[in-house]
């Protein structure tokens, strides 16, 4: 089976890096090649704006500056990391993508939609994730999770209006792309929200054989 | 009278940089007080991009993601430098600005001009220079000129086929908005230019004098 670009969104204190690093082992447990990456970064010139993003004083960026800055990040991703490990056959698992921008840039902090689907369009024309996984948790907790792990970046600081928008803006996503996106409830221990992560992508891998096994079908 | 903002624009070793700090010079000889600044960079943050971008392999941004990362370096360096200190009254002359964006990336490597107007608009609204000079020279003299003062950038080391569509870029901007631009012929010795470039400022510090005389005329 070719691979997948598959990637996980959510807010604090999800666990989606870890989910992330979960869903790549069970890959390759099953003989894929995969390529585990993040946003904002995943190349040596998207880290680099990542850093200038995060060395920022809290007022350095407004919501426009970060989001071209993360949109330039994203192309630089795309070319030399996420592109070229999807035309070698490889899987691609990405802690944050495109989705993260919408909520946090968009649904958070109130750029108009339209404007952050012309700078994707830009930067990817009509590629995008096969499969999301929106981890989905009440944001007070997920940041205290967050803060447990002394993990406050300038995003975790915002207050806790902003980070509801977020999670409401990552629902509203994935409710109008249920095609792409599978919501998982991200309130249990590890282990529970790994089995949920892993059911999912099951279910998905088992479609994408099907609709594969019917084009080999018809081909032959 | 309130100050200005004066871009000058061209290509390589057109001596922007020079007459910059002339034009700054003579500004402040009558009494102005002047920012000079620069892009990309000028401000912190945008300093750091500009960083990022001339550390960068030559294959390591393309143009979308040259455009995106000058665009994110503009929009820092408006809300940070640029915007300040026209709301301060003064004047800023800047060594490039918009125009270099779409002469080198449209003009030169193909971005749609639709495209980098919709990032200028997002990046800067309908703001804009007061006065552009664009510095034209044939660009076989200006690489010459740049290789001699050592400083042959990323950009500079493109061949000269994308050298000649970057000047006749510059010329068809000029062309469009003449109200805003004027094209100085950058071929002469260090003096001649700055007395041409003196000459063309003065020229529009006169017509906006008298267009405020008129303003206060009217309101008197």
């Amino acid at each position: 089976m070719r691979g997948r670009f598959i990637t996980l969104e959510g807010g604090e204190g999800t666990g989606k890096s870890t989910q992330a690093r979960h869903l790549a082992a069970w890959l390759r447990a099953r003989g894929h090649t995969v390529v585990e990456t993040r946003e904002p970064g995943g190349s040596s010139g998207a880290e680099a704006l990542r850093a200038v993003l995060v060395d920022a004083p809290v007022d350095g960026w407004d919501a426009v500056g970060e989001a071209l800055l993360l949109s330039a990040a994203r192309r630089d991703h795309l070319r030399h990391v996420i592109w070229p490990a999807l035309r070698r056959g490889d899987w691609v698992v990405c802690d944050r993508f495109a989705d993260s921008t919408l909520a946090y840039q968009g649904h958070g902090h109130g750029l108009a939609p339209e404007t952050l689907e012309v700078l994707y369009e830009l930067v990817a024309g009509p590629f995008g994730p096969d499969l999301t996984l929106v981890l989905d948790l009440d944001p007070n907790v997920g940041l205290m999770r967050a803060r447990a792990r002394g993990a406050v970046t300038r995003f975790e600081a915002l207050d806790i209006a902003f980070h509801a928008r977020v999670r409401l803006g990552f629902l509203d996503i994935a409710g109008h792309e249920p095609e792409r996106c599978t919501v998982i409830a991200a309130d249990g221990d590890e282990d529970t929200v790994t089995a949920r992560t892993i059911k999912a992508v099951q279910a998905r891998i088992e479609a994408w054989s099907a609709d594969e096994g019917m084009l080999t079908g018809r081909v032959s």
